[in-house]
């Protein structure tokens, strides 16, 4: 060595330079320099500052540029998030309480969870784009409805412990009880007990938590509901017959909460007599994830179908009468029921469910079968080991999950299994629990069994041999707790157990799709920008997707630091205090915001106050926030919007007046949900705070603000953001989402909760989801694209999201009128393209447009919403111009077209509007008797020759596929019609 | 710890038990176990024993199971593959050589490398189901043909070694020369020069290597050709002007072998007057992958493009008269010339020259100048810091390699960087070079300066800050040797520079394409089975992927261990004593095996012995056979076949009587390209070795043989093998290829050298590729398929072959005769439709057969091979009976079709047959006037409309586009005809 080794390498005064630093908000924003200069021009602009000091109120902007480290290239944050993952430690996953060691098998991994064909799709509101995925998500619903033995199945909820909450309030809503109470199955996992109790209590539904082995308590008024977990958190395979007897004879509807995969084997919630099912289907081939995402899955008896929360998929047909998918019941959602919404969810896990779905699919019922008689052997031959190594092993029927009782011993247990590799699960000090799994090996189960010996708990000398011999073989459950009815008896469930048929079967479904990697996306308020797969890949690591939610902290140093670091990153985005990403979609980040807010006024009430209960909310307002309220216990007084979004003042002034001392808040959106900048929003704040409310702006928008303004300085007090609109998170064809929840610092105490079983208190709120990071898995990708961003490209991501919301308006407002604007003319992010004089004028309506946008190869923008007969586009930062030039010649072509009606050239009903979508049968057949030519249907635009998307069904009758419900696979025999 | 602990827990008495271990080989073999049951019912056989016992000779099958590790689970395997990949160690790659850094798009890694869209593909034999690929591929052409500066460029090569090799072929073809030398720049990477060698000398070319720094050498007769490097293997950026004004001077041909990258800075080969030039486009994005797979270059000036050996995309025109891609002068390929063949190359690297063309489709000539302006720059910044300490630097130009001087401190300095994490070359004792590539950081360069302290060659103290800053900065070559000339000017490099943009780009192109995702690839000889995506993950672990092929062999012992294990495997299936995976292509099997044969027989010629030149081909063989007969030096004489395929013994014994002492080897595949298995092999072997020659037995159909026969036991003294055939490599488009060598024990010494340049001995032979291990990138795909199969599921996979073959057979016999059969009127894994008959008939072609193929969604079989007018299928033990169900219904369909032909209900011109294949955009066009309908053109069975596949493009008009080639880019003009 010499002196030269002086300066050390990784000095401070010679930073790393990354060779593609520079390269990635060039690879994420869409127009290349030169389109950026011609869209100005457009407009009448120099440069962007111009353009964005026109657009956007002086009042609102911040002084303040974001203190965010400067950005990195793709391969250093690759790099950064390699050694981020370096810090967890995957060990076995013998944790159980509801997350389980699976294989996800590769052809799906690499196929659907990496596949951006499935990854960036959309939620499939516009069904005719959607038919794959709508497909894969009729699997799910048939798997549980099959698995459960319920007539109906919707497809997938957030987490199996918001299930439960969801089965409360549902068993409250269909009973049509006032009073009463619902009873909560001791035996429930906590997670499902801290979050569904949480949420009752927030409206104030009864609830009791009994140990139902000694029959159904007493309980206050009549006994509305009963949740009882088949597969109890302390491993008993519990036998239901007598307490859903019992409950029936007392009027009570009942929940089973259930695991898949037991119910290959077990009775089922059907034959049980159960109303209702429940349950996470994460084992079926979803990663751990550190907590999520999965999907949790409800399920109904015939009759409560319309109770049911979140998406279903029924079959319908189409304008030529073949069978096509579609989401069912929309009625029921929350932004239509608004503020009688007893749900609030939204994003669904739609990704995570076809990963599911295709689990089984792949396996099909004998494959499932004999996972599950695996798993169940597992368990029967570790207990059998156990005992007769002298441990005392609790339950006498288990499924896959061994209690054990060791007095005082328990931690040691667990701590000499995790020097094995194995991690097991300490209920208190005197129990240790051993889940098994599709993954566990014979290795595993033998790493248990001395690990009990190295605690002292196990009788040595044990047989040498028959410890090394243990493995697990299959075995079958008890017979008086077997399950007598078949499943999965569908074709797809038989035809696709080929790797080679598997692969052509996603390949297929997701033909008939299209997401962000063929078009884009434009939809006002999604935010379909790029999903870069820099952002993507990490998720795939196994030292990201293996890890178990209630993994000691040690294990999960990692996940600690990023979300650490992410959530400093978004309070210094949004200029909070506090973030908590616990909330797993968008609706929970509102709820637990509102909970915040809730929990604070509760905490300085004095003696005699009356309660500060109300929730102001703008007429224009997106419906969940009034059904996120609703859930807070929160009663919704809506204020009026003026003609242009923004809220009226002398409205607010005199709610404000009417019940001042009431009001907890007020929810707004900002920019509004019209897509403009509102200039009044620290007025609003300002009328609201001095009446002794808390101010949430929905984050829904935050793309038009990100380094231009922060929510807090506008004078929020807590925001909910939607990491899978402004933070690249994929939509995965309506979900994973997540839902961070921003509050200023007087609102950090009331954050949620950490549902950990056994967590140290912490908040007196409850927590908002299972897991206590949420969606921790795909939180790498929102963590990368700040990263890779640094200050300076968030801020022109913002500003080329305002610069081609404007370009499009400024290019269609001639043809379309721009419905709303701000100053300047301008508007934010977003555009509302107004319809209804043309409705008015020709009948083509806004939905005719939307579909005949599919023949032109786009997704439509968003129908109807904020104001019916309009269509609102968000171009995002991502769309080059090229793509949006493709789009504005698109609606050019498609208002010559309404003219042609206008002119009289079509009637309406012949239409190219009308009669679209266009499916390539339809324009191939032999007979064609329209008005308009087949190249007008198929081809209305030259450009179209070169990439030409066939949606693959016609205009589907959503009133008839919602009159007759059919929520499962159709009878094969349904399939003979398709073929003509 | 207790007694308890006392059997290990890894004890051999109780081996690790995977759960999936039994599943593997159910997702590989197509058919489930009813689905066989049924398929051996229409063959009526009662089990799949019976079958084979009657399809297969008794005579040839063997007596000794294959002894491999059994069958392990997906999981399983991919654990000990990341514990063998642990076991390599990636440094940061300063060796160069040919071989450098480089940075894959993420985006392109997962949606070209990792997605089964472009790697299932086949090559684009059948172009109008390859517009996609073919494309790519000329994409790449232009870049080549843009940054050379020359006219024509090649659809890739094998690597920069054997184009090397070509180039000298080529210069020899095109001078016409029949004496005379070619000289060789001694300044050419060493592995170019041992190749190149090794190549020439085999057939006899001369060559002299020389220091062209002093001017041409005086040569042997006239001189014929030159090879000189620009960027010198010892780093000099060379001043090429006056040895290409030297040889134009002596009227040779001038070969330049270039760097892609230094192209986009320094004068062009094309602008020095060359005629050709080669070189590695594994720096534009493509992983270093152990050594391979990459793509070569190879591109000439005007005049010379009918001597180009490989493939070449051109531009033609389809029946319509749109632009349609094609390959073209098809007529130069080596299975028309033969033994006229001077080149045998056949397989290409597609997969990763589309990779390289995307790489530049995504910078676009400003992104590549900015990489090569800070790739010069960081070795400049080196030089210059170097020589500060006092350290003699060698060049006073150079692109990206430093070449320091160091006597006798080499090896130490080497060894001080490698403690630092760098990888660096020392060529010998007395100097050291350092590489920078696109990847280097100033931390790299920083350790680079600390290592020359540490060996103690560079002078203390050094000024601290000055190291310290030391980064790559941008800079340009000197003026006198920089590029005057444009490139990549085509919109295609410029409108795809959004990661966006880029995704749909890469979606649109592979849509257009026909792969193994979508349908059975039925090709007789080619084997498209599956590529299962756990075979495919890891080639894209770092651990395997940024391996440099040079790197000391203490960091490569897991791919030592994998290549090891996999040699011995692929020896056991064969039955022969030693195999060498270095061949990256079929035909470079062929020809090390040849060489080897060769070595051997003049290894053991006594004086005044005529040596033994002469090859015996079989008339039925590939015309690779006899092109690397004829590369290995070889004289083909040709022995007759008799009607059905076996080999005539009588003529055999003809032709050995006449040649006898001269023969060296007979050339045969087994079963043969007839799709049967013969019964008289061994009977061939023995009068071949009686007659002192050698036994080739090419392993193209060893599909057929795996776990039944072994070549080895039959009479073989060699054989090569294509991984990317029997053992799952996927075709990738076009390639990459791997061609192991398996040789008898005699011939083992005769094995290829060892290309690493400095390399100690070990075989006489020279090598045949430029990396030690070939492609050592993809061999954990083969690795893994034996792993996961094991000896039982290998079996089961032959036998399930020539089940799906024969049932195919069965169920077409009566529409198509079966044009040969082996015993009990069985084929093999194969079967030859004749078409003859009914072309005879009806005018009707098998080309038309296979273009209507594409209609109803399948790729073609193999067309006219091995017999012109029939249609060889092969169905590979991948394809379910669905799917054999599927393709029997579209051919008893277009059988039908040919009947309406014959009846007169259609013209043959104006027929579907004869039309096909159909557009959307024909098949939607508003004028429809032929004979049959739309329907029947698009839909002529009932179960398209649920997936119906559209070519792109009508038939393509192939002599047109030979007549005038086009094979670049076209200009953007040239697009305005496509929009109709």
């Amino acid at each position: 060595m010499t002196d030269l080794a002086t300066p050390p390498v990784t000095s401070p005064a010679a930073p790393a330079h990354s060779p593609a630093a520079a390269g990635f908000v060039d690879r994420h924003v869409g127009p290349r320099g030169d389109e950026t200069a011609r869209m100005l021009a457009t407009l009448g602009f120099a440069d962007l500052d111009a353009l964005v000091d026109a657009a956007v109120p002086a009042v609102i902007r911040t002084d303040r540029p974001l203190d965010l480290p400067a950005a990195r290239g793709e391969e250093e944050v690759l790099a950064d998030l390699r050694a981020i993952a370096g810090r967890n430690r995957v060990l076995r996953p013998m944790i159980g309480q509801g997350y389980y060691g699976t294989t996800t098998p590769a052809v799906i991994r690499r196929n659907v969870l990496e596949s951006p064909a499935w990854y960036t799709a959309y939620t499939p509101y516009q069904p005719e784009i959607s038919q794959g995925r709508l497909e894969a998500l009729l699997n799910f619903q048939t798997v549980v409805s099959d698995l459960t033995g319920l007539d109906v199945a919707n497809a997938s909820l957030l987490d199996e412990a918001t299930a439960v909450a969801e089965a409360v309030a549902l068993m409250w809503r269909a009973s049509r009880a006032t009073t009463g109470t619902v009873v909560l199955d001791a035996d429930l996992f906590p997670q499902s007990l801290a979050v569904a109790r949480g949420r009752a209590e927030a409206v104030g539904l009864p609830v009791v938590v009994a140990d139902l082995g000694d029959g159904l308590p007493e309980v206050d008024g009549p006994l509305v509901g009963v949740v009882v977990q088949q597969v109890g958190a302390s491993g008993a395979l519990h036998d239901l017959r007598p307490v859903v007897a019992a409950a029936k004879e007392r009027g009570a509807l009942v929940t089973v909460a259930a695991d898949l995969l037991a119910l290959t084997l077990v009775t089922t919630p059907g034959e049980l007599g159960a109303d209702v099912a429940v349950g996470s289907a994460q084992r079926f081939g979803v990663p751990l994830f550190g907590g999520g995402p999965h999907a949790a899955f409800m399920a109904v008896r015939q009759g409560l179908e319309r109770t049911l929360p979140g998406r279903l998929v029924g079959v319908s047909v189409d304008a030529d009468g073949a069978r096509a998918y579609r989401l069912a019941l929309q009625t029921r959602e929350q932004h239509i029921r608004r503020e009688k919404a007893t749900s609030n969810i939204c994003t669904a896990q739609a990704l995570l469910a076809i990963v599911a779905s295709m689990y089984a699919v792949y396996h099909g019922p004998d494959g499932l079968a004999a996972i599950a008689r695996r798993v169940h052997g597992g368990a029967v031959r570790l207990a059998e080991v156990l005992t007769a190594a002298g441990v005392e092993v609790v339950h006498e029927h288990v499924f896959d999950t061994v209690r054990t009782r060791v007095p005082g011993a328990a931690r040691a247990v667990v701590a000499a299994a995790a020097a094995r590799g194995v991690n097991l699960w300490a209920p208190d000090d005197d129990h240790v629990q051993v889940a098994c799994d599709e993954t566990t090996t014979g290795d595993d189960l033998r790493a248990v069994v001395l690990a009990f010996a190295d605690a002292g708990v196990a009788t040595p000398p044990v047989d040498g041999p028959s410890v090394a011999s243990v493995a697990p073989q299959p075995a079958d459950v008890p017979a008086h707790l077997a399950r007598s009815t078949g499943y999965l008896t569908h074709p797809v469930f038989h035809v696709n157990r080929s790797e080679t048929a598997m692969l052509r079967y996603l390949r297929r479904l997701s033909d008939k799709d299209l997401a962000l990697d063929r078009t884009m996306i434009p939809l006002g308020s999604c935010t379909m920008k790029l999903n870069a797969t820099a952002e993507m890949e990490p998720i795939s690591w196994p030292e990201f997707a293996a890890i178990h939610p209630y993994a000691p902290a040690d294990q999960t140093q990692g996940y600690a630091a990023l979300v650490g670091e992410l959530q400093d990153w978004l309070a210094e985005i949004t200029g909070y205090a506090a973030v908590s990403v616990q909330p797993n979609a968008g609706s929970q980040g509102e709820l637990a915001g509102l909970l915040a807010i809730h929990a604070y006024h509760e905490s300085r009430r004095a003696d005699g106050d009356e309660p500060r209960d109300i929730c102001l909310i703008p007429a224009s307002a997106h419906g969940t926030n009034a059904a996120s309220a609703a859930l807070a216990g929160l009663k919704v007084v809506v204020v009026a919007t003026a003609e242009d979004g923004e809220v009226d003042l002398a409205d607010l002034r005199a709610k404000l007046a009417q019940h001042g001392p009431r009001v907890a808040a007020i929810m707004i959106t900002y920019p509004s949900t019209h897509g403009v900048y509102e200039a009044h929003v620290r007025e609003v704040c300002d009328l609201v705070h001095e009446a002794g409310g808390q101010v949430y702006i929905d984050g829904a928008n935050l793309n038009a603000l990100v380094g231009l303004a922060r929510p807090a300085e506008l004078g929020g007090d807590v925001s909910h953001l939607n990491l899978h609109k402004t933070f690249c998170i994929p939509h995965g064809g309506g979900g994973p989402g997540v839902g961070p929840v921003a509050v200023a610092a007087h609102l950090a105490p009331f954050l949620p909760g950490d549902p950990t079983p056994g967590a140290a208190g912490g908040s007196p709120v409850a927590p908002v989801a299972a897991a206590p990071w949420g969606s921790a898995g795909i939180l790498p990708i929102s963590w990368a694209y700040v990263a890779l961003m640094g200050p300076d490209g968030l801020r022109r991501a913002t500003e080329t999201a305002v610069l081609a919301a404007n370009y499009l308006a400024a290019r269609l407002r001639e043809h379309f009128p721009v419905l709303y604007a701000g100053p300047g003319g301008l508007v934010a992010h977003e555009c509302i393209l107004d319809l209804r004089p043309l409705t008015k004028a020709t009948g083509v309506t806004a939905e005719d447009v939307a579909k005949r946008l599919m023949d032109y190869g786009f997704h439509a923008p968003t129908l109807s919403f904020p104001v019916a007969g309009t269509l609102m586009v968000e171009p995002t930062e991502s769309e080059d111009l090229a793509e949006l030039d493709r789009f504005v010649d698109a609606m050019v072509a498609i208002r010559a077209e309404i003219d042609a009606v206008a002119d009289g050239t079509w009637e309406l009903a012949d239409s190219p509007l009308r009669q679209a979508p266009h499916t390539a049968a339809a324009v191939t057949a032999d007979a064609w008797d329209h008005a308009y030519g087949r190249e007008r249907a198929a081809y209305p635009l030259a450009s179209l020759r070169a990439d030409k998307y066939w949606p693959p069904v016609r205009r589907i009758d959503g009133a008839r596929g919602d009159r007759q419900l059919v929520c499962s696979c159709p009878p094969v025999e349904a399939y003979a019609d398709d073929v003509r």
